[in-house]
């Protein structure tokens, strides 16, 4: 029997409920900025060794809980976990990012590939969810989350990161239906991995499309929209008597917000080039936001992340819908001071947006 | 007296003239995906002895032209002159790119620069356009241009390309009258630049704005646009009888569009991010828009490229007002006979969208 959630904001949110202050989280909030983070990240040896070693997983994901006013743990993990676990041999470099020792490039290569089990291969994801949901005891809820499909097949097609994407957009091209096989076989992958993270525990989940933002909007559309469409369909949306909100984060993708929105999610994520009210305008009640700080503001004094605070909670305006979060992962050298001023500055200036929850 | 221009499609489709074809050039069409670029590059043994010499320059200039049927030349250059004028001492790496010697991050570091003359520390420059045009011989028009004040300033604060640009967005939000100061200077140096490239012989100028769309909207808005808005009021747009077209491109920054045809420019640059039709829609007939297809396509085989070219056209659908060019530079890996595709079948497949010309 799960404790009782003594913080729901953050889904209340995600569902358009009323809240008394604006949930407020942040992408890596455990990671590298952290002291406490770069101390265990030095015990575990290596980034891979921390992601599969759930005791030091759920060690890292409550971290910045105890620093700050957070409204949400999420899952400390990697987005290329489903690509390993298919076979391709992740490693993380240092200064580097993603290394995939094989890629994917032809007929051949992708029929080696399948779905893999989410208790198998991917089992130390699982574990950790279920050992995270544990230590939280209810205190917030845990948010779960993949890659997308075509974010995935950017990094298995390159081999790792990339300036250009040159070699998964010549695919794209020149050999759409190579290309669609590769994503159909990630959607069911992804599917699976987030119903394992849904049954295991996770109250949230997100889908991070890092990279759908490089692409035109017809091949935006044909190549990941359609599968994030298909795996908002085949998500387990109700457990534990409770519905798991759905988050989709495509960086660059703002402009697009209306057609994620058609897709049936109930979030959707935003990067800073955009208004978050214009945005609002355009989707209206259909979907939550979340977003939307420059992770650089952080860099600046406490007065102006204050003031940058102050700019987006105006620009979302009144009611619920909005989950504070950059608008993309914080960088490794902020000071945590800072964050807290930022976290404090959400729920303090946030209620006068709620006040007919609060009177 | 400079001869005639026997084509003058581009400079008519800038200033939404009637025209019996679209035009055609792209972005860094003299480079290294072409293998006369590549010996002349290694003849000069540096790029910046390439840039710095008006015959090398002069030389690459006109190769793109020896190849393909484009509708213009642009000036071989590299974006960061007027830094480099300035003492800050650029070089340009291979494999990493430009590298100043030093950074501008102080009041002392900002006291120490003023603006270049344009034709003593950037006269190479103004000895490029001006024998350009001697050998163009009213082919087609020359293009001249400069980065953004933003943009120089990137660079200039960060030392040389950067990821997250976390330096110089510091110094914005901590130190925004530092920020101005850096890039009023820079505005009257790119006026002063653009002007007597002008005066050399450019028929046409461009600003890029390459990482305008990394910033905020209110951000870009106070720290870019501002800038690009004060540059287009300062430039001598009339030179020997004809009017000489202003085109700014700030990639990522299709959405603000709008706000971009309001400086009084005559042309927007776009990226393959969004629809041309849909900008066109927004604009309307205040401005000509260029561009915007995907560098990424020329991997692909000749009819996806010719494929793309038809959607791309049709998007913009009827009359003048259209530049066709890619989205942002063209990928050194490039075959040419790609290029040799595209521009062939702007050229054929225009001919109905200029049909009331071409009666």
């Amino acid at each position: 029997m799960p404790a009782t959630l003594k913080n729901d904001r953050l889904l209340r949110a995600l569902l358009q409920q009323p809240v008394d202050r604006t949930p407020v989280w942040i992408m890596r909030q455990a990671g590298r900025y952290l002291p406490e983070y770069r101390a265990t990240r030095a015990r575990a040896g290596s980034f891979m060794t921390l992601c599969t070693t759930p005791e030091l997983a759920c060690e890292v994901t409550l971290q910045p809980l105890q620093r700050f006013d957070m409204d949400a743990a999420i899952l400390f993990s990697d987005i290329l976990t489903i690509p390993d676990a298919m076979g391709l041999g992740l490693s993380v470099v240092e200064q580097q990012g993603p290394v995939f020792e094989r890629t994917v490039r032809s007929v051949e290569d992708l029929a080696s590939l399948g779905v893999p089990d989410p208790e198998d291969e991917l089992g130390y994801v699982m574990d950790a969810v279920r050992l995270i949901r544990r230590e939280l005891d209810g205190r917030v809820p845990l948010i779960g989350f993949s890659g997308s499909p075509w974010t995935l097949a950017t990094y298995m097609v390159e081999g790792g990161s990339s300036k250009n994407h040159s070699m998964v957009k010549a695919m794209l091209y020149d050999n759409p239906a190579l290309m669609h096989s590769l994503l159909a076989l990630l959607a069911d992958a992804v599917i699976s991995y987030l119903n394992a993270q849904i049954h295991a525990g996770a109250q949230a989940v997100m889908i991070f499309d890092t990279w759908g933002g490089v692409l035109t909007g017809p091949a935006y559309e044909a190549f990941s929209l359609a599968y994030l469409h298909r795996i908002v369909e085949g998500l387990n949306r109700e457990h534990d008597g409770r519905r798991v909100p759905v988050t989709l984060f495509t960086k660059g993708g703002g402009h697009w917000a209306g057609k994620v929105a058609a897709t049936g999610c109930d979030a959707i994520g935003l990067d800073w080039t955009v208004e978050i009210g214009d945005v609002r305008g355009q989707t209206g009640d259909k979907v939550a936001l979340q977003g939307n700080m420059d992770p650089a503001v952080l860099y600046a004094a406490p007065e102006v992340i204050e003031q940058e605070v102050t700019r987006i909670l105006a620009s979302y305006g009144e009611g619920s819908g909005h989950v504070f979060n950059l608008g993309h992962g914080i960088h490794p050298q902020i000071d945590p001071d800072h964050v807290a001023v930022m976290v404090d500055a959400v729920h303090t200036q946030s209620a006068r947006y709620h006040a007919t929850v609060n009177e």
